[in-house]
Formats: C-alpha cells, sequence, structure tokens
C-alpha cells in the first residue's frame, strides 16, 4: 500500500500556488452548484467497492475483457436506474456516468451498453413516429431490449449516400426485406453489435414499387430476446481487438432476406404507406442540429482527456527527479527543465481554451435551435463550419498532447499503468469516427470559400468571419504588429483571411483553366485545409481571448492573474506554432520574433510555481485519473510497484513455459 | 481464404508505373546478392508453418501472450542455431531473426530473448576480459545461460551517475555485495528480465576499501540453473503491460545482500584487485562507439517501420473508394483526394531517406571506428552529434509518419488487423529510449555551440557544419533563393546557421547577465532544440541530396526520374515543413511560397502513378507487414473478415456473459 502521506515534492509545490484552487475548481466547474454535484456523483460510483476492479483490466484476453466489460456496465446501469427512481440523478449526467469521466473510470475500456443510450435511444426519439416512440421508448429505456445504431459499413463511411445494405418492399406482406448484397455492404464498427444488441437501427438502401428512395432508418430484431441467439439470416459478430475501446463490441452484421414489418421503418421524417407509396420528408435540419451536439461533445470530452494527461505528466514532473543541470547541482525535479514546461504547460492552456470554446459552441447550439424552431436558419451553417474545424483541431491537438504529455514522463510512460495508452487510444478514435478530420476541414472550407466571396462582394458577415471583410474590403492590406494580446489575436484573424485568400485565388485560377469547380477545389484540398485549420484557430484565440477576459473580471485577482498568465502563454505558443503562416502575410522582424519567444519563455517560468497548483484545480479524482504517475498524492515509485505486484505472471515464481520450452532448450545444446 | 486474385485496382495501378520494381528492389537492398539472401531468409523463416500464430496474438491475455512469445523466440532460436551449424546464415543476420523485419513478423510484440543477443552479449565481449569471455561465452552463445542487461532502474533513466544500486566489496571472501538501498534503486525496464533471464549484466556503483569508484558492470546469476526459482535476496517479476513490446518480459529487479565472486565484474576497462585496490580505466572512447552503433541500428529500423506503413496505406488508398470528387461521378480510390497523397508521399519519401540517412551514417561509423583504433578521434565528436540528433528526429518523424498512415485508412488503421498500433507501439518507444529525444537534442547542441565558436574564430570546421563558417564569417548575410534542389539544401543549412547563431547569442547574453553556462543553456533549451533539430534537418537534406544524385547516376532512367520525383518531393515538403524558420532569416515572397506549394501539388501528382509501384519495390513480405489492409493481393475486405472470423468471441454464438449478466439486468425491470 503506499504511504499516506503526500510526497514532499508535491507538497512543497502546492504551498508555492498564488491562488485559491478550489475557486479555480469552482470556475472550471461553471460554478459551485455543479462542482458539489459532479463530486456527490464522484463519490457514489468511485467509492462504490462492487465497481472497483481487484485487478487492471489490462491484463485479460480480449474475450476476459468482454465479459468484465458486460458485468461492470449492468452494475452501472443497475446503480443508475436506482438513483434515477431515488429523483438523484438526472439524464444530464448519463453521458457521465456510462462513458465520460465517471464512466470510463469503471468501464475503463469503453461501455458495451454506451450506443444503446447515446444512438439507439436518442434516434427512436428523433426520428420515430409517436406510436413508434410509444412501442419502443419504454423497452428500450428499461433496457428489456438493448439496441445500437449500424450505419457504417465495411467499404462505406463517411459517404453515406454509398452504403450498400438493402431494404426492399413488399407490399404483399406489409414487410421490408434487408439484404448485404456485397461482403463490402456488412455493417461494420456499431459498438454494442457484435455480442451485446439484440436491435438494431439499420440505415439501408430503401427500394418500393422499384424506385430507390434513398437511406432511410429500420429497427431489426438481431437476436431472440430469451436466448440471445442470432435470428435467421443475421450474420454477427465482433470486429476483433482494436487499438482501444477495447470492451465495446464493436460489430459486424450481414442480412440475407430478414424481413420486418413496415412499421420497424422509423417515419418520422419519411414514410412507406402500405401499398409501398413513399412520402418524402419536409425538410432535414434537424439531423444537421443533432451532428452539430456530437461534435460538441466531442471538443469537450477532448479537453477532458487532455486535462488529464496534463494532470498526470505535470504531477509526476515535480515528483521526478533527473539529470543535474549544472554537473555539480543534485537531480533537479524535471519540471525545472524549460524543454519540460514546455511540454507541459501549453497542453495545460490547451485544455482550457478547448473546454472554454466547447461551451461557447454549446451556448451557440443552444441559441441557434432555438432559432431553428423559429424557423430561423441564418446562422446554421456558421455553426457547422465552427463545430467541424473545432471538432478536427480539438481532436487532433488534444491527441498530439496526449502523446507529448506521455513522453515528457519518459519510459514509464509507456507503461499502461502510466494510463496514457487508454487516454490516447479513447482520443486518437475521436480523429476519425463522427467525421474524420481532413473531410470536416474540407466542410468548412466550403463555407469559408463562400464567405470569402460574400466578403468580395461587401455583403454582410456573420460574427465568426467579420474580419474577411477587412480583408477582402482592402481596410487593412498590412498590419503592424504591436504585440499585445489583442493583436495577437487579430494578426491570427488576418493571416487565416489571407490563407483563405490564398486558396480562394487557387480554386479560381483552376476554374479559370478549365476544372470544374468540384476538382478545383480537389486539386486545392491541402490549401483549402490549411486555410480551415487557421480559421479555427484564429476563432479559437478570439474566444479564449474574450472568454478568459470575462472571466478574470468575475473571480479574485489572484485568479485573475493566474487565468491571465495561462491566456498569454495558450496565445503565444498559437502564434508562434503558426509562423510559417504569419511571417507569410505579416511582416515580423527576427528581433520581433525573438521578443515572442521571450515573452512564451516567461511565461513558462511565471507559471511554474502554480503549475501543479492548477492541474490540481481540473479535481479530476484519482480513479478517473487511473495512473500511479498522477495521483493526488504523488507517490510515485511506490504506486508502481503496487501495481506491478497485481501482474498475474508475478504471482509464481517460475512461469510454466520454463519447464515446457525454455529449459529444454537452454539444456538441448550442453 | 481471400480469393487468389489480385485486387483490379491494384493491378491497373502496378500496370500504370513507370519503371522496373525489381530494380527499384535491387537498389533499395544494395544490390543484388543482398536482395536475394534476404529474401532466401525470409523463405525460410516466414513460410515455416511451425512459426505461424493459429490465431492473432492480440486475442492473448498478457501470461498466454508471454508464454507465447517464449515457445516462438525458442523456435526461432532452434532455427537460428542449425542454420548456423550448417553455415546457412551469419551472425550479420541475427538482428533481423531476432528483432527485426523476420523477427517482429514471428514474435509479434518482442523477442523476450532479444536483449541476451542484443546486449548481454556483446557487454561481455566488449567489456569483459578475455578471461571472462572464455568463462561466460559459449555458454551464452549457445543459451545454456539466458542474460539481460540491468541497467536504468525506477527512479532513474539517463543520468547514469544517479544510479543507486551498490556492490560493495568484501576482500574477506574476495566477494561483491549487492544491496537495492531504496525502492527507487529497483532496477526497471530491462528487456527478458522478469520470467526468462537466469543472469544479468548489473550495473552498480562500486565501493571498494570505504572508497567510491562510480558504476561498473557486474554479472549476477538471479536464478538457480535448474528450478529457475529466484535466488535468495533476488526480488524478481515482470513490470506489467506496455503500449507496445508486449512479450519482452521487461523486469524488475531487487538485491538484498546478494554475493558474487570478484570475478564477475567486467574487468576489461576497470579492476578491483584481490585486496580491494581500484584500477582504472584507460579510456571509455569504447563504449562511446557502442552507444553511436545502437542508435544507427535505430535510424534504420525506424526507416523500415515507415516503409512497412507506407506500403500498407499506399495499397490502401489504391483500393478503397470514397467520397466522389463531384457528387455526378461514382466514388474514387482515395489516392485520387491530393489531401490523401500528402499524407502518403511524404511519408514514403522518408522512410527513403532515413534509410539512406542511415547508411550514410554507418559507412561514417565505420571509418571513424578505423580512424579510432589508429588514435585517431577527429570525427568522434561530429559522428557522435550526428547520431543524436538523427536518432531523434527518425524516432519522432517516423512515429509520427505511423499515426498519419494509420490515420489515412480511416477506422480500419484502429483495428489491430491493419498492424498500425503493433508497429506505433514498437516505433514511439525509441523515441525514448536509448536517449530521450530531447535530452539527445541538447546533447547535438553542446556541440553546435562548440562549432559555432569555432566558425566564430574563423577556425577550420568538419564537413557536416562547414557552412557555419560560411555565415559566421558573413560571407553569406543574406540568400537570394532561386528555388532548384541545391538551393533548397543550401536555404536550409543557411536557415540553420542563423538558428544557432540565435541560441547562441542567447545563451551568451543570459552568460553576460550573470548565469552560469549550465543554467544559461537550460534557459535557452527550448531555442537549442530547435536549433538541433533544423541542423538534423539540413544533414538530412544535404545527405538525400547527394546520396540520391549518386544512386540517380547508376540506375536507368525511368528508376532514375522515379528518385529524382521522390528527392524533389522530400526536399519540398522538408523546407515547407519549417516555414517559419525560413521566413525569419530568408526573405521570401508570398509568391514564390506559392510557387513551393504548387511545386510540391505538382510532385504529388507526378508520383501518383507509381506510389504502389514505389512501396512494391520495397518489397516487404505480407507476413512481416501481417496487415488486413496491406497485402499484396489487396483483397482488403475479404482478409479484413477472414481476421474477425478468428475472433474466438466468434466461435460461439452466444457469450457466457449474457446469461450471468446481460439477462438477468434486462428482465429485471419487466
Amino acid at each position: 500500500m503506499p504511504s499516506k502521506t503526500v510526497n514532499p515534492d508535491l507538497v512543497t509545490e502546492r504551498q508555492k500556488a498564488t491562488f485559491n484552487v478550489e475557486e479555480f475548481t469552482t470556475w472550471w466547474n461553471d460554478g459551485e452548484e455543479k462542482k458539489e454535484e459532479r463530486r456527490a456523483l464522484e463519490k457514489e460510483f468511485l467509492e462504490d467497492p462492487e465497481l472497483e476492479d481487484d485487478m487492471p483490466v489490462s491484463y485479460l484476453s480480449h474475450k476476459e475483457l468482454y465479459e468484465h466489460g458486460i458485468k461492470k456496465a449492468t452494475l452501472v446501469a443497475k446503480k443508475l436506474r436506482e438513483l434515477q427512481d431515488q429523483g438523484r440523478t438526472s439524464v444530464d449526467n448519463y453521458t457521465a456516468i456510462l462513458g465520460g469521466s465517471i464512466g470510463s473510470a469503471i468501464i475503463k475500456e469503453g461501455n458495451p451498453m454506451g450506443v444503446h443510450f447515446v444512438m439507439f435511444l436518442p434516434t427512436i426519439m428523433g426520428q420515430g413516429t409517436s406510436e413508434q416512440q410509444f412501442e419502443w421508448l419504454s423497452k428500450a429505456w428499461s433496457c428489456n431490449i438493448i439496441g445500437t445504431y449500424a450505419q457504417t459499413e465495411l467499404g462505406h463511411g463517411t459517404f453515406i449516400r454509398g452504403l450498400e445494405t438493402r431494404a426492399d418492399y413488399d407490399p404483399k406482406t406489409e414487410e421490408f426485406v434487408l439484404n448485404t448484397p456485397t461482403l463490402s455492404g456488412y455493417k461494420w464498427w456499431p459498438g454494442g453489435l457484435g455480442l451485446t444488441a439484440n436491435y438494431a437501427v439499420v440505415i439501408a438502401q430503401l427500394y418500393s414499387k422499384g424506385q430507390h428512395h434513398g437511406i432511410q432508418p429500420f429497427i431489426v430484431q438481431l437476436r431472440d430476446e430469451d436466448t440471445h441467439m442470432p435470428l435467421p439470416g443475421i450474420d454477427i459478430g465482433d470486429i476483433g481487438t482494436k487499438l482501444g475501446m477495447k470492451s465495446v463490441n464493436n460489430g459486424y452484421l450481414g442480412f440475407k432476406n430478414v424481413r420486418v414489418p413496415r412499421k420497424n421503418m422509423l417515419m418520422k421524417n419519411a414514410q412507406v404507406l402500405p401499398d409501398g407509396t413513399f412520402v418524402k420528408s419536409p425538410s432535414s435540419v434537424l439531423t444537421y442540429g443533432t451532428m452539430v451536439f456530437v461534435r460538441v461533445v466531442i471538443i469537450r470530452d477532448a479537453a477532458y482527456r487532455l486535462a488529464k494527461a496534463a494532470t498526470i505528466a505535470t504531477r509526476y514532473s515535480a515528483v521526478r527527479r533527473q539529470s543535474p543541470i549544472d554537473p555539480s547541482e543534485p537531480e533537479p525535479q524535471v519540471i525545472d527543465h524549460i524543454t519540460q514546461r514546455l511540454k507541459l504547460f501549453p497542453e495545460i492552456c490547451k485544455a482550457i481554451i478547448y473546454k472554454v470554446a466547447g461551451d461557447y459552441i454549446w451556448n451557440m447550439y443552444n441559441h441557434v435551435t432555438g432559432d431553428l424552431e423559429k424557423g430561423n436558419l441564418d446562422r446554421l451553417p456558421e455553426l457547422h463550419s465552427l463545430a467541424c474545424v473545432l471538432k478536427a483541431l480539438s481532436s487532433s491537438d488534444t491527441t498530439n498532447g496526449i502523446e507529448v504529455c506521455r513522453m515528457s514522463c519518459g519510459g514509464h510512460g509507456y507503461m499502461d499503468q502510466s494510463a496514457f495508452p487508454t487516454i490516447y487510444g479513447l482520443a486518437t478514435a475521436a480523429c476519425t469516427y463522427e467525421g474524420e478530420n481532413t473531410v470536416l476541414y474540407l466542410q468548412t472550407s466550403r463555407y469559408l470559400l463562400k464567405a470569402w466571396s460574400q466578403a468580395l462582394k461587401g455583403e454582410p458577415l456573420v460574427p465568426s468571419v467579420a474580419y474577411l471583410g477587412d480583408v477582402a474590403g482592402k481596410r487593412i492590406t498590412d498590419f503592424y504588429f504591436d504585440g499585445s494580446l489583442t493583436d495577437i489575436v487579430r494578426a491570427m484573424e488576418f493571416v487565416a483571411a489571407n490563407k483563405i485568400k490564398v486558396a480562394y485565388d487557387h480554386v479560381e485560377q483552376r476554374k479559370a483553366e478549365g476544372m470544374s469547380h468540384e476538382h478545383a477545389a480537389n486539386y486545392t484540398g491541402i490549401e483549402l485545409t490549411q486555410a480551415s485549420a487557421l480559421y479555427g484557430r484564429a476563432f479559437l484565440a478570439r474566444t479564449a481571448y474574450v472568454e478568459l477576459q470575462n472571466s478574470i473580471k468575475k473571480v479574485s485577482p489572484a485568479l485573475g492573474e493566474v487565468l491571465n498568465d495561462l491566456l498569454e502563454l495558450y496565445l503565444l505558443d498559437a502564434f508562434l506554432g503558426t509562423m510559417g503562416d504569419n511571417l507569410r502575410f505579416i511582416k515580423l522582424t527576427s528581433g520581433q520574433v525573438d521578443q515572442l519567444q521571450e515573452r512564451m519563455e516567461k511565461c513558462l517560468h511565471k507559471l511554474r510555481p502554480n503549475a501543479v497548483a492548477i492541474v490540481d484545480g481540473f479535481d479530476i479524482h484519482d480513479r478517473i485519473l487511473d495512473s500511479t504517475l498522477g495521483s493526488y498524492d504523488g507517490n510515485v515509485y511506490e504506486r508502481i510497484f503496487e501495481a506491478a505486484k497485481k501482474n498475474p505472471l508475478n504471482h509464481e515464481p517460475v512461469n510454466k513455459s520454463f519447464h515446457m520450452y525454455l529449459k529444454p532448450f537452454m539444456k538441448s545444446n550442453l
């Protein structure tokens, strides 16, 4: 057992802090009430001995891991139901409990029933008629049936129109007949599909009366409700081991003449009448909204994962001692090497800024949804373009940041007990799912090309691209850089605008040479993705500036100063990170670059005494961190050693393989 | 079983190639003879059914994986011994067979006996006296004993002088007494230590006659040769699961009054006489040489891993179809999206250039070693600085490149059967072991600071830093860029020199303000690491240019043109990747940047028809690739499906967890 005392280096770090950590946590959690609610929920779930593991799950085989995952998932769901029945938690907390902060602490490699709650239920709610909701929701809600959402196929991802699964309407029996025409049309990837779910919403190409009517959602029973045996015509299984989310049982699914009644097509948006007549959907704006919602959740999750990684690495860097700066001195805490600070502190800043930006987009989403209900669609494209680019930037930046944090812990970060491999496995998946990042950058770029052409015509622009007007209208043609924080934000906007201009001009030039718009855009794809990223980074800089300045007004001066330091480091790091573009469009002398570099180094020094206290302020429960390197008490080496002793290989002094293979081999040449 | 035919898209790709693939392979393998030797060896080992797995090892538990690893390792070692006895292979091939290309195909998560061959044996050879070699080598060589190399401790890595393990000489019994004074002094990480090895070379602080004599190597028996039980005073085990190298059984080791005879200290460099008198080592240059050698091996391995990843991603990108460029068109091969080419082709180039640079350093190493034997140490510091920075750059660039390749394959790259997770696990470890990358950049920077001060004084400079003289001596003060390939190389050197100057000036400035040199250098650490990286990249650019131009003279014009295209893309990509530094020191107009971008896009188009043929030219055996996405025949979906069917979870229609947990839960709320 690790000793109960806190590592003395961490004690000293905490004494050095210039601000009140509890106040930071309150700010970070958006107020006292939410903070306490979170803590109470964490206490309920994370201090329940029934939900703890005896042995780290990394020692299990794939099969054992699944079985363990189901056991834990049912325990969590039962407990959640009890709390719900007692009125002690709300649906708002489901995400955290099932797959978010708390869920990932309990079921470390992913909840096999997660998709049931986050996709199956919402799809029925969003796309089912009231009769369909009445029929399916209560069964699904009480988990009498477990569903998944089967869209992606082995050969088809992003381009949904290319899906191959067919649903042919048979008016004689009033049924749809589902078929998987080719191997590449097998459903592939849905979470929970492999072994857990007995129902699925299946997205398939609808054919009726010899006509194709595009893709539609169908509720399909996959397994017998009592025996769980796959139903006739259903070929189903688990796709196998993966980089992360190892207990989710992502599955495959093929259909051979599987019949479902007509009422199983979710008909809120489109219908097939008994005789096979297809009635079209009035609008598809609502689905658009769901997509944005999911991306906002991804941005928040990304920020939280990076906060975890930064917490682990920062605490470890205050405990670990390595390599004297001067040979005559003892080994310092590694956080005293400036190169180590450069690895840690910008990641702390990014975790904060992505959280802040996620909140901003969330509020925007709620406004826009409100507008939508009033029939106003004006800001939907802007919201969509921001959600796309921020999903892409947040997932890739945090994925990289997690690896930077891991490697900042040297070899020990490579052990599973550091928690980094698991965090990375979850984080990197977000670069691909819900819109592959390059595809998303290109989607945003389509919006930017349109915005730039509006700017050229002097048309009014929505807030996040208003600065394009200044550049297009030549109101700003060059940029005199004074180095203030607002100036850095303005510079980033100026650079983004110029890069959008370059990409736009190249598309136009290629069109003038005879290419179609689509092929010109494909040819210019590299610059378009770069322009999108710069637009996203300028938005982040502006949001960071505005939102943190707002926060600073509301908190104590001591905390305000820390937030200001974090903002300054964030902006300097972001600006120095795009220097190739900056110097292309803004004249900065080498001396000015020097000054920016020096300011960044000063920021790193200024944040040094507060670093541990800031990550303490994230207030991430030790069980959520789940890292021997990053626990609050900093008893790193004791915890590492204790964890190694749990390894089943260490429960016997000699492994059987010695007698079976090694000894015969070693003696064979005597 | 996948069909025997080759995917038609790959057939077409291969027909489009403008060069002879076999000629490429001969060039890549450094000649006909080496190519055929490699192929014969691969045939021998990779087509031996005894060495194949029935089921992917990713389905095994940690314990099963170790047991499986030992079984395979003994089979491989036996086969190797037979071949050796028949004179059919040489020691040169040991690395490939034990842990390199062939080894990693057979024992995918690392050979538990690898360290025995690559560290234990060489250490005895390099640091033992002839008597010690006579005593230990034949036993070790024939594997009657299996050893490991125990240096790193739980609390001590890079800074070897900080190791805590003690060896106190007892002249009464003529023995050393080994002890682990604290938990942080436990040996941690040595490969094979956990369960496999029964001996180790242990690095410990030597004390004799009350005096400390620094760290020395000792041969220590860990386990009984017959029972394999740990000997008294030995606390030993496996450190647990990791991101990669999962069957290596990295171990921990603590000593409590463990006695070894005096003759067990390896005494080639330093000795303890029977009475306890310590006799100092004459020189430590030889160890320096070994360190360089290991880093050169890392550069080559890094190149090979990236070649694997690029092969998989390129073939998959020619088979996978996704998202029409124009909505009216069918889905194109993803390689036809220019953004996809930007992900793939620069990585192909980097794999080639790192291989070429590794060869160059290897030759330099052999020259310098030759010089050393003649007592000439002149080029050793240069070699050391290059080996450091190239180890760091190659490991981090290829690690990033592997992830770029993985993500270019979308969701399917996330499956273990893509092979990317395993390749990544091996590759990223190289960023940390044998000198953590940041530490290595800083080592190189010390050399560069010295070289710059020599340049300022007008002293003669060794070839790789000769260009510093031109900048320091103000023979070149500005740079007129004409865009030729040589000009890009010269520009990169000019930029590196200027960055070194900036870092040097900042160190001097801080010293002038009163800091010690060491603290000034620590404070300037960020710029010093950046300067090192730029120096390394300039060296790579120069080497790429010179070596590929040499190759082009020797091969057919058709292959020569392809090599030239690869060189051009490599240089443009490298130059565009450091644009922030380039534009700081070189005046380029936005139009010139445009031209570089356009040339790079043209390169991507020019290489398009040859891409599959180039990765075919790497000639990596399907079993070494071990990827359902990347096999030569391109039957991607069939192979993916076949692999999923091997998943033990799919061998029964209903998992027992349904009856144990899921059904009771689902029925509980009816």
